[in-house]
């Protein structure tokens, strides 16, 4: 049970955790934090938080979980603000999608690693923000990686496990360098691919006439286009070089390609698809016993 | 009324057109011809086509509509097969997801352009194929292009628009280099970038733990490379020039992300994002009264 969840950062990350701990009564109290205040106010109407202090400082305390679900950018000021005022047994998470930079951002307001910190990433969402987003199965049967450190309280970090699959997730670890290359494969260059086609085709002439003839595979394709930017520059910002790293070889990848559609190689063009199909469908067909086809956006329907 | 249609190419584009036809009482007779024998049997065993010849002249005999649905490498073969076996008045059409190419072969298989072809693209698919992932409301609220020419016949044209309209797509005209190029764009580069991020990743070390981690954002930005290989290689070779200039155009567009990531620079990031973001929100907004928010995919469920 958590007696008191601070929650800075009430939208759709924030909120969805609320939401699925009060659903399995693990939680007594929720205290929430943002800056927008109709957002917080809005989060106390419909129930996710019980009350709220637009202070980082005041809504920590007294909490003995405290759960940080700002932009990556925003998460080294809120450190700051509430290393005085954290309860001397508080364990502190986060659901940032960049864990180096998380761990920098301690280290530079703490002045050292806290043990008590327990630095995680739930692998959900959908591209829509707010607290009106979130909801209470958000992350049921979706992963959760934690990276704690040398430094980690080892009862700390199983809070926090025992704290996510309460929620119904699938807690796994990893280290934090290795975290980072793998959502930048996964998650950081797909959105930016995602993003530069979108604006690419909003640069053309005639970009009206271009959406009108898309059709429903583009839509889905370009769905996480519409994520946050400000999220989104923050993760690329914080993630800088794993994923320049990741933009490098699909770079290559996509010269080659290029390359053989020029020269018209078709048997080169061909194994590239064919490769690529059977790993999907191999990914598809190992992830679906558990996770639903269709998009996180389309379960919240 | 359509008296006999004849389908070269009985899988989810042709098997889809013949039972949204049969759906609206508006063809007596379907004669199927294609490959792959028991895909012709299921699909009289279904129900999709009456019968079937695996010879291109002898099914279009006495057909007064061919609708031709094989992947682009293979059509000039069918022209050239059937040319001197069509009924004096049939009308011929297509599916081919490129018209440039398909208006190149006629020429070469016929010596000249038929009147009474109209090259023609519904823009409706999934990445299943085969008859028995064909259904009869694949074209319900999609938009088909139709490219007439010069020499086309204006009563074979009405026919064929009637034809579409019947299954319950809206029709539209374009010219054939302009329908090269919105298809480039909107359909061909992402499938592109959907088959060369998963041949990225899988070309990686520890492939599989990458794709684990892979949320349902990665699923539908993917979905697109589970499509037929075959038939995108064809369609890459079709159209490479169209194709090629829209991926030099979007290989910039990566060049100045990758950049801006690079050098840390978060107001170009922030204004990339920003104008995708509104770009997509307002194409979603146009397209969402009569297109449904899932995926084709999503929708045969």
């Amino acid at each position: 049970m958590i007696e008191r969840l601070a929650i800075i950062g009430v939208g759709l990350i924030g909120g969805s955790l609320a939401r699925a701990l009060r659903a399995a009564g693990a939680v007594n109290e929720v205290v929430g934090c943002g800056r927008a205040l109709p957002n917080l106010e809005r989060a106390v109407e419909i129930g996710v938080i019980d009350r709220f202090d637009q202070d980082p400082a005041a809504a920590v305390a007294g909490a003995d979980l405290v759960f940080i679900a700002v932009p990556l950018g925003a998460i080294r000021a809120v450190f700051t603000a509430i290393k005085d005022r954290l309860r001397a047994d508080a364990i502190v998470t986060d659901g940032g999608s960049v864990k180096g930079s998380v761990v920098a951002d301690a280290l530079a307001a703490f002045g050292r690693i806290p043990p008590r910190l327990v630095p995680g990433h739930p692998i959900a969402g959908t591209e829509h923000s707010g607290v009106d987003a979130s909801f209470a199965t958000l992350y049921r049967q979706r992963r959760v990686i934690l990276t704690p450190l040398p430094e980690t309280d080892p009862e700390a970090l199983a809070r926090v496990d025992w704290m996510w699959r309460t929620c119904g997730a699938e807690v796994s670890r990893m280290s934090v360098a290795h975290h980072d290359e793998v959502l930048a494969a996964t998650s950081h260059l797909p959105h930016m691919l995602a993003y530069g086609l979108v604006d690419a085709l909003a640069r053309m002439d005639e970009t009206d006439e271009i959406f009108r003839y898309a059709a429903g595979g583009f839509r889905d394709f370009t769905r996480i286009a519409s994520s946050s930017p400000v999220m989104w520059r923050d993760i690329c910002m914080a993630n800088r070089e794993a994923l320049s790293a990741m933009l490098a070889r699909f770079s290559i990848e996509l010269t080659d390609l290029s390359q053989a559609i020029r020269l018209g190689d078709g048997n080169t063009l061909l194994e590239v698809f064919e490769r690529a199909k059977a790993a999907r469908d191999r990914y598809v067909e190992v992830a679906s016993p558990k996770d639903s086809p269709s998009s996180d956006a389309d379960k919240r329907k």
